[in-house]
Order: C-alpha cells, then sequence, then structure tokens
C-alpha cells in the first residue's frame, strides 16, 4: 500500500476538525459540480498524512486513521457553510500538533517548485491559500521540508491507527437519536422504532424479515447469527419510512455485515457480490468469504435497487 | 432439536417478567446451594415451550427465543428478591396471553399423573405451587391439556423466534451507562472511558492492544476488521478496572466476536477453542470457522486466566 500525502486548507473550519478528530467536505460543489479537492476525500487511505494549512500556518500534521464515510455535516459547524448540503464526506484523523508552527509565506521560495501544477492548494507566488482548495495531493517532499522548518520529526514517522470509525458512527448516531427523541411530530411508539431500527431490531427487523430470510454470502437462516443491516445506512436515511423499510435491509453474518457497514462489499442489482480493491485479499480470504461465497442467483426487487445504488456510490470503496 | 417443555411459578415477579419479555432467576439459593430450578433457566433453549402460573392461574404461554444470559436483577423487581444475588440468569420469552386462562386446582385430577415425579411445579393434591419451584420440566401433555381447557390451539403453533438478545443486552447496559453517568465518584474523563468501553473503544481498546495484536481464530491483523470484546462482558463488571483492563479483552473477527460474546464458543486456558455442543456443525462451517481456524498455540497469561475462568463458568453454553 503506498502512502499518499495531502494539504488541506481550513480557515472556516479548523478548531472544529482538529478538535473533532477528523476531515469533513461536501460531496460537491454548491452548484452541483464535482470537485477534485472533494474527490480527493475517497482516495485518502488508512495511514496517508494530512497537513493541515489554517490562518497562515501550518500547525498541524494529521495520519488517515480510516477510509472516508457518508456523512451528514457535523452539528459543531454551527452556521459554517450554510449552502452546504447536508450530507458529504468525513475522513477521520489522528491529528498531532507541531511544536513550532510552519508558515508558507516564509518559504514560499523553497515550497513551491514542490507544489503540483494542477490543484495547488496555495498560490506559488503569494504563499496564500487557492480559493477552491480543500484537500489536494502534495508531493512526499513538501512534508519533509516542513518537517525539517518546524523542527518536529515525529510527523514523519507512521502513527499506529487507533480505529475511530465505531467512534464516529456511534456519535453520529447518537445526535440524530436525539433528533429523533425531541420531534414532537414522532409519536413515542413512532420514536421507540425509529431508534431500534438503529440496531437492527423492532418494526424494522420483522418488515426485513418478510423480504429477506438468509445471509446472501453465508446462506445462514440462523436468526441467532444474523444481524439486520440497512442497505441505505440508518444514519443517512432522511425519512421514517426509509428507517423503517424491509426492502432496506438485509441480513448479514457479522463478517459481512461488516465489510457490507464499512463499504469493503456491494451488490449488484442481480445478486452479485462486489469486492473493493481497498480490501486485502489475505483479509478477504480469513474472513471466510473468498472459500465460503456461493453466488446467490436471487436478483433483488426494484424497491431493494433502489437502496443499493446508493449503497454503491456512497458507501462502497471504489 | 428437540422442543422442551417447562413450567414456571413466578407470583412475585409475574407482571415484571410478562411486561419484559423474560424470565430471571438468581444463579443459586441464598445459602449459596445449587437449584435445578435455576439450573434449568440454562438448559431451555429456543423454541421451548413455557406455561407461565401465577396468582393460582395459567394466563400466559411463552416461547423460548434464546438461550438465557447472565444478567443483573432487573431493576423494575424493584424491593422483590432483596435477598437474591445481583447476578442471575436472565431467559428472553415471546410471551402469548391465552384466550381463557386456566386454574391447575380444577383440573388437578386429570394435571396430577402427567406432573414429573421429581421437581414438580405444584402439588399434586393441592394445586398449589412447590414453595422452592421457579422453573421445572414438564411432560408436552401437560401443554396439550391446558390447551384443551383454554380453548387456545395458538399455543401449539411454533412460534418465529424475534431475536431478543441484542434488545435485551441494550437495555442493560443502557441501565449500567445511567449509573455510571450518575456516579459523583467518577470524573468525567472516567465516565467517557467506562462508556466508550462498553463499545469496544478509548482506553479499554489501547489497553488491549499492549496485550493482544490479532484475532486468535481467524489470524487477521487488520484493525479496521477486528472488534474489541470483552471476556468477562461490561455488563457483568463489577469494578471500572475489569471494564478497562487491557487483560479482559480479546480482538475478535465479528464472526468470532458474535460466537464468543453469546457463549456458542470460549478459549481453554493455553488457548484452544472450545465450541459449543448448542452450535450446530453447518452453521459453524457457514461462519467459516471449522476451515478456517488455526489452533493457537499462545497460551494465555494468568491475568487474562482470571477473565476466562469467567467466561466458561458464566457466559459458555455447555
Amino acid at each position: 500500500v503506498t502512502t499518499r500525502y495531502w494539504w488541506v486548507n481550513h480557515n472556516q473550519t479548523f478548531r472544529q476538525e482538529i478538535e473533532g478528530g477528523y476531515l469533513w467536505s461536501p460531496k460537491r460543489e454548491a452548484n452541483g459540480a464535482r470537485s477534485q479537492f472533494y474527490e480527493n476525500m475517497r482516495i485518502a487511505a488508512p495511514n496517508d498524512v494530512v497537513l493541515s494549512f489554517a490562518h497562515t500556518q501550518i500547525a498541524n500534521v494529521g495520519h488517515v486513521s480510516d477510509f472516508a464515510l457518508s456523512a451528514p455535516k457535523p452539528s459543531e459547524f454551527g452556521a459554517i457553510g450554510s449552502n452546504w448540503a447536508i450530507e458529504g464526506w468525513l475522513l477521520p484523523i489522528a491529528w498531532h500538533t507541531l511544536r513550532t508552527p510552519v508558515r508558507p509565506k516564509d518559504i514560499i521560495e523553497q515550497l513551491a517548485p514542490l507544489l503540483p501544477a494542477k490543484y495547488s492548494p496555495i498560490s506559488k507566488q503569494t504563499g496564500n491559500g487557492n480559493q477552491k482548495a480543500y484537500l489536494a495531493a502534495i508531493d512526499e517532499a513538501v512534508l519533509q521540508l516542513v518537517a525539517r522548518e518546524s523542527g518536529d520529526d515525529g510527523l514523519l514517522v507512521p502513527q499506529p491507527i487507533d480505529t475511530r470509525f465505531a467512534d464516529i458512527v456511534n456519535s453520529i448516531d447518537g445526535i440524530i437519536e436525539k433528533h429523533i427523541q425531541q420531534d414532537d411530530s414522532l409519536s413515542s411508539t413512532e420514536k421507540e422504532q425509529l431508534v431500534k431500527a438503529r440496531r437492527g431490531q423492532g418494526v424494522f427487523r420483522s418488515n426485513l424479515g418478510q423480504v429477506e430470510n438468509a445471509c446472501r454470502v453465508t446462506g445462514i437462516t440462523n436468526q441467532q447469527l444474523l444481524i439486520a443491516s440497512h442497505i441505505k445506512p440508518w444514519r443517512a436515511c432522511i425519512t421514517a419510512k426509509e428507517r423503517l423499510d424491509g426492502y432496506n435491509g438485509l441480513l448479514l453474518t457479522p463478517n459481512v455485515d461488516l465489510l457490507f457497514d464499512r463499504g469493503f462489499i456491494s451488490f449488484t442489482d442481480d445478486g452479485q457480490i462486489l469486492i473493493s480493491p481497498k480490501l486485502s485479499a489475505l483479509d478477504l480470504e480469513r474472513l471466510g468469504i473468498a472459500s465460503n461465497w456461493k453466488a446467490t442467483t436471487k436478483r433483488f426487487v426494484p424497491e431493494q435497487c433502489l437502496y443499493l445504488a446508493y449503497h454503491r456510490a456512497e458507501v462502497f470503496l471504489q
């Protein structure tokens, strides 16, 4: 696995993102156009290194601790980015504060030749941040220059990954659950069912039981060994109907549930499994998928395909 | 799998157990002696049928929806059973209320010959509940008699299992989490770490990382695919130290985590896997354990063995 190096311009959301241990961006520009700087959020992978640039200086360096996940705009952003879409990419990062911050403006002559020709995060003339840049690819040499200037070699050492995915999902889900509990338009029964659906229980699970009866990958039918997993994740659902819809679920063995939930696998509409290139063949074999998997010939019904399209586009790691 | 039939005497806790969808008993009598009526809680298996006897009548019949789990005395018992140990067996049940309740006293002549000689739940002479009886094994003929008398055939039909384990554990854990949040003797950092440990995150996970580095069953080392699982469950831990102790954890692949958590597998002190007779060979193979498992020769250290002894005695399904 090759380590990539990144530079993020995040004046507006700097404090929240450093404290929260992540980066967050919309998926597209306000006008709906694709942005390479946002696409980079999905290219970044565990162990990649990110230079944080805010308020004219680089004061923090981070290691990506997990792949980006589709997540609502963090509530701690408040009014910032009110024109941004509610759903974006959240990239978990373990940040490290530099002993001495580095001002790119002060070293622009050494820095400029190392910056990329296209999608440079700052102007090679002025050292100011480029207007539209967010997460930009840089050369390893930029990191080495910053390390030298700050006198902080620590940032060159690979950090142990502390898995943040579960923490982050739990915190996002917790905020959504609070909103549900405070929503006066819902009855207490509806609230209970929506909250139970978060853990694959209650009405959601019984609705799902009308649609699916076994894990499509392992063939297991023993309900004690199956997890009722949302296709479009609970946190990404917009309506109560989506959260409780039996067509928005699959019964999955725990290993398969983890792979599906984290986007390491997905399914085609005709029931074939899709395996992400980001999952190693050895891990896949150790998870018992390669050896155990029997191709399911059971096509998904159209109601399921709508949710699967979301999963392939927004969850699956391509 | 053979269906077993049971009779429970639960005057005191009848309302709570019917509403809550479970049975709960201490593990031993107040004087520490073993009781067959409590041992039966661990023998009962999914799909078994239970007649509920309370206030001189049988008004409910239930289907066991999961194996018993070690669980604290339900808080809704209040002052009831204040001499019972805090930790007991909780057996998840899907209850069904009879159209017409049946009074054993009224049919004692037909009933008496069908009742067991030893460990009968009621007196064959008077039809009153026997003092020490809780969950007693009965013959299928008793169920058929009750069905005839109540005119309710529904109770003879096997019910679909709605898996209650996750619901019940979540509710027990939620109550414990509330107690932790309200405990003035803990700092806010300690509270946060104890709550994070519930989901295998935070300090517990990093402590565990000092002790274990791979799943002992699949050999997976990729942290993204591993769950930090408590050996002695989080809900059963008495002290903060136990909840955060790295020696009280294993890094497990999700399938293995589920099996270990639900007591379908355990480990000997020298690292051999123990497989419960309650798990079918087909399910085991489909979970990829049989084909994938490489015997680990890595003995557990003494600190881990203390927790493993608890797991084998209180969690493992024998």
